[in-house]
């Protein structure tokens, strides 16, 4: 029988290649304009599972982007993993800084990854990903080698907070039941420290306008006579966080889970060298909550970030005006035990109460989700871990992350079922930045530990 | 003779419509993309001064964009009278909110100009304004009235700073001798109270840059663990106030002349109806410096505003990242003594200083210029009250403004003369906003004042 790696070799020029296809197609769920090629993009990947072996694919309408569903049933009796990606992808913005053009992938060799990486927007985030698992199952059924069930779900809106999917699920939780998740939507710690994300912090995700005059005014007849919005909402934003970089909103820390010491420690025995981290982003320092480390203020506790802001005149040269309004995207990662809509609730009271007199404030909800935390010491974790010993030679490390997954905690509640994060991912990736990239070897690898996930839960499942 | 007003009745439909084909012209100096409009605007203003009477005209180069300079001399032992003003316009954004198009000029009845208005970028910044003076030369010219020599100095770089103007003013310090110079650059109180600025606040104008990682960043994957350069940004601007709306640069205020007892109560005495400038601009509350009035507060203090604000993600929809950088345009309104340079140093020095670790910061100052305060017991104030009052029946309203036209205090240097600001625009008149308009009725009595100006400036210079 053919092992993973042997299989994988034979065909990488036509996964490259597959791959590569997938990412030419703008799937932007952000933006309207290209709803078109999502929707090409979905069609893609129902083909795609069809080609890998699924005995039915379809593309599942929803009220907002289509769901793809496939499915392989060799046997009800025996268990069924069921994988979560997604097909659509970041904005690219800002455009001028992409060295190639985003949805024009090339495989480029960089210092971390000398086997060359493919760089486009959507190559890590999630398509690449994405389509290891599309890939570990063709090789699993064309050799024969599927020990189990597997069912696929890959939808066209994680980028915009899912919008659809708590309806998909709602109405399809049969079809979807499955006795384990499998997603790689996250990163590894590098190419030799295999790590399994433990934990996903949730997020609050809304928008804040500030209007003062109703038409921008002269700054000079009106400066210093009425409020500059501008200068409100740099104000009331900057109240959100004290001289310590906690967040001032009422109420925001009263559920978080503080973890106990021995975790902490265990948290800080993870590999990890600030100065390169430093480097990599090209930062002079630091900075974050007050008493606790770097990696802590990036995975156990929440935070509070401006993602963008506007107003007044941005243009070439000077304009002397004051905005009728300023605008803010603001975004709250949170924690267990965060409810989400409480914290956004608790956000919008508290911006609104703040609000000076000369101006009045809107705060709109966009998305959210809970955070999450697997369970280590489950027969989930344990397969995933094992594969990883079978093709790294060495355990994961468990790791706490920063990002958010908010549909991981919902699938809980509707599947009943718990989340393995298998990423293979580097942080140095540039997901959501100019030049995301995904290594090649990182791609194959990934492809090729799959298959000894499904092997080991399969054997532990029918064990136990 | 015919009195100017029996000469304009006659002449008002031509003159509108001369003004209307100037307006035309999209003479946006701020924007490069506009250079070969800004040059066909200055032919245009030459070729009306030749028409208006002037002996001489031409388009005179500069580093920058062209100043136009036109002269009518009857005789060198009479007084002479410099006009300066712009041709050039503010840019027009923001373009949707405009009701008819900014470059196509059209006349609309309103509340207050139920003559009409011309609603144009430019109508009364300054083109219309600036048109009235060549208007008025032409009466004076066609009825054999001109009382004095006249020069006319039309320059294409106000609203940038007028960066070139020094330079032609060093130059041409002979060519350009006078006696006083007029500017209608400014408003009046209203349709029956005329008043003539005696106060302009200085300018500083500054961009600044505030640069965290090297890259955009996961707001997830980093979100707490390194400073946001939009959030610093924000803290950093917000901390440029205090909670009496002070600005905490220090030194700023040192320099700053504070008002007699007196002259704030006679101030006080102008028209000014608080809840009538409220609801016209529709803001719930003003908002200014602790102890001081609205009116103070927008003339004799000085003032910060952020013009523009702008970094990270700004488009349709959510993107959860990190900016790399985040800018703001800043400008500050002077009062006397400041020195604008040296504010603009201190400034810099202090934004500079105000920035944590984890980000750098630049500051790049613009452009900029001193406060200006004209004497209203010389014969130029003098001469334009007896003008007012031959036109309007009343005395002129001395009147602190807040705008700034930072050459005024260059020519008293240069030129050594006072300039007079004899003003006809209206606030409402929503100059550097959208739907920027003139009254007809403004723009017709602006050309029937202004002869008289000459006449009594004339015979006051010739007595004394």
């Amino acid at each position: 029988m053919l092992s993973p790696k042997d299989y994988i070799e034979k065909n990488k020029d036509a996964f490259l290649n597959e791959l590569i296809e997938l990412l030419k197609i703008p799937s932007v769920s952000a933006d309207p304009a290209f709803k078109d090629d999502v929707n090409a993009a979905a069609k893609v990947v129902k083909k795609s599972l069809l080609a890998a072996g699924c005995d039915t694919a379809e593309v599942c309408e929803t009220p907002g982007l289509p769901i793809v569903y496939g499915e392989k049933i060799i046997d009800p009796k025996l268990p069924t993993v069921l994988v979560y990606g997604h097909y659509d992808v970041q904005p690219p913005d800002p455009i001028d800084l992409w060295t190639s053009p985003p949805f024009e992938p090339v495989i480029k060799k960089t210092d971390i990854h000398p086997e060359g990486a493919i760089f486009a927007r959507g190559a890590c985030d999630d398509k690449g990903q994405m389509f290891m698992h599309v890939k570990a199952l063709q090789y699993m059924t064309e050799t024969d080698n599927l020990p189990c069930n597997v069912k696929f779900m890959i939808e066209g809106e994680e980028e915009v907070g899912s919008v659809s999917l708590e309806w998909f699920l709602e109405r399809n939780q049969d079809k979807l039941e499955n006795d384990v998740i499998l997603i790689s939507d996250t990163g590894m710690i590098s190419k030799d420290t295999p790590s399994i994300t433990t934990g996903l912090r949730g997020l609050s995700y809304v928008e804040v306008e500030v209007t003062g005059p109703n038409r921008d005014l002269h700054s000079g007849l009106y400066g210093g006579a009425v409020a500059n919005p501008i200068n409100i909402l740099n104000k009331m934003i900057a109240s959100l966080q004290d001289e310590d970089n906690r967040i001032t909103v009422p109420g925001f820390y009263d559920k978080v889970e503080e973890l106990s010491k021995e975790e902490r420690q265990k948290m800080a025995e993870a590999p990890f060298d600030l100065d390169e981290y430093k480097e990599h982003i090209g930062i002079p320092d630091v900075r974050g909550e007050k008493a606790y480390s770097t990696l802590e203020r990036a995975s156990i506790r929440p935070t509070l970030d401006v993602n963008g802001i506007w107003g007044g005149y941005i243009g070439e040269g000077a304009k002397t005006v004051i905005a009728s309004k300023a605008y803010a995207k603001i975004s709250m990662r949170l924690v267990p035990n965060h409810n989400w809509e409480e914290i956004t609730e608790l956000f919008k009271k508290h911006f609104e109460s703040i609000a000076p007199a000369g101006v009045t404030v809107e705060v709109k909800p966009h998305h959210g989700g809970q955070a999450y935390v697997t369970p280590i010491d489950g027969i989930e974790y344990k397969a995933a871990d094992l594969a990883f010993k079978d093709t790294f030679g060495k355990d994961a490390i468990p790791l706490r992350s920063g990002g958010s997954i908010p549909i991981v905690s919902l699938f809980e509640g509707y599947l009943k079922s718990k989340t393995i994060l298998m990423g293979f991912g580097l942080n140095s990736d540039a997901i959501h930045s100019p030049n995301e990239h995904f290594g090649v070897w990182n791609f194959l690898k990934g492809i090729e530990t799959i298959p000894y996930f499904y092997k080991h839960f399969t054997d532990l499942k029918t064990k136990s």
